[in-house]
């Protein structure tokens, strides 16, 4: 069934122990979009400037994204970050942020996106979410992403955010942050108190946690050597997650369970190459087969 | 099968931000050989003073757990351990340690005990270790633990053991500091190349990982909020593990895994409550429910 993401689109310049590279794709609705891709078609909103290169819409358009959604401002500049990677691969600093047309970012939905059944509020200033959910026409599910960034700046939007929607994605640090609790399971419950009926918890290297009321799922992450760029790779987890959940077009736990697991594999496969290019390099059938090497290796 | 367990023996006084507690039992055997026992018989050597009482060794034969390999010296006094835990229950400051007998500790096998066929040498000097195997006659398995100070101040006597051993567990930040690799995977293939056939990486909070030249399992934590006392989780998690082991009597995949899932659970549960105290209110039949909770939880 129809999945709409609205997020940022960046154009990266990023350097990790491995390698460095300049104005590349990025941004949390493209990692999101390639990623939910794998699972069906993918309707993305977001901003560039007049530097937007032609070609990555044909390539968006190439794996069944739909990019009538992206806003393209005429003179206007794409939103670019800097980062460096630490050598474990965890920390990062941000070296330079220019915001460019992001800054005054109000998503514009076209009429079909509207009537979107799934819908992820990819990470982005929680007002942005908010502006989005007022066009939206009864969606069956609606899950937000969120940072450190905006529940320290803008926690009032955030707050009203989490009120809206059916699903919350955010990291172990933010959940704490969020909650002010230093158990992460503690933290996800009282996420529940805050308005989603349920909360994905992604914990990098170490996999990932689902809490409902009644439910509880862990996982570990696909143990991976080949790390390059973990860039993008807790937006690549939300699309896999909801690219599955979409196409089964139900939410019981078997499908969640499996979506968990479809997130962590490409969450980890994001971070095998810069940018979107591991993923430009793989398959639905090559996830299908890792998926089960990774049931192998996961089952008891 | 047989089952024996070389370790440390420790009166503990601890803080956590849940409670204090004074001289109450600890060490790696301890903890090591209560939760293997919930699995089948074990055999547990150490050295303690006169200050040990009846009622404990008491407790351990009710439980299964023959200590007649636990020495217990004339005049001396068991080793002490006073330590304090920051409020995320997993850094902790040692406030003090009294060696005590455990400075001159030398391990006598009781005849019986040297044809043990499954042997785990707990946390402890590299020595200690590499004095246990010269008094073993031709076991199936031995597994060694280690730890940052063994890696830190006897290399040597470590890199020795290694070579001897079949099996290591350790924690990820000592797999890291071992090989000076950031990766934990790539840190584990590392370890394969210093002597064990396989190597258990346990990252509490985060659950486990197995390596060995052709095996790869990976397993979460049993999500828990009631985390009173974390000390002896990872010597609980190591007797939950070699005790299914050595109860099933083999080592193919499928018993490897579910016996990382009994070691997870053994490990978390010791962390419900201080010293045994967790352990001597559950049952082999709690931990199965709990094991078929866990599998609901992570299957996908």
């Amino acid at each position: 069934m129809s999945l709409l993401v609205v997020g940022s689109v960046a154009f990266d310049s990023i350097e990790t122990p491995v390698a460095k590279r300049e104005n590349i794709l990025g941004g949390s609705a493209p990692f999101f979009a390639y990623a939910a891709g794998f699972f069906g078609p993918v309707q993305m909103v977001g901003v560039v400037g007049d530097d937007w290169p032609k070609e990555y819409t044909d390539m968006f358009a190439a794996r069944g994204i739909d990019t009538s959604g992206l806003e393209i401002v005429p003179g206007g500049k794409t939103f670019r970050w800097t980062g460096k990677y630490h050598n474990n691969m965890n920390d990062r600093d941000t070296l330079d942020t220019q915001l460019n047309v992001l800054g005054n970012f109000e998503p514009k939905l076209p009429e079909d996106f509207k009537r979107a059944r799934f819908v992820f509020l990819a990470n982005g200033a929680p007002s942005t979410g908010l502006a989005t959910l007022e066009q939206i026409q009864g969606a069956d599910l609606v899950v937000a992403d969120t940072m450190d960034l905006w529940i320290k700046t803008t926690r009032s939007d955030t707050d009203a955010l989490l009120k809206k929607i059916d699903g919350l994605v955010l990291n172990d640090s933010e959940a704490k942050m969020l909650t002010g609790e230093l158990n992460v399971v503690t933290a996800g419950r009282k996420i529940l108190n805050l308005g989603p009926k349920f909360v994905v918890i992604k914990k990098g290297e170490h996999g990932a946690m689902f809490l409902s009321e009644y439910e509880t799922y862990v996982i570990p992450a696909f143990p991976t050597e080949n790390v390059v760029d973990p860039t993008g790779a807790g937006d690549s987890f939300a699309g896999g997650m909801m690219g599955y959940i979409a196409a089964q077009g139900k939410l019981d736990s078997d499908t969640i369970k499996r979506a968990l697991a479809y997130g962590t594999l490409l969450g980890g496969l994001c971070c095998e190459g810069f940018s979107l290019e591991r993923f430009q390099q793989t398959s639905r059938e090559e996830i299908d087969k890792r998926l089960a090497q990774f049931r192998n290796m996961a089952s008891f």
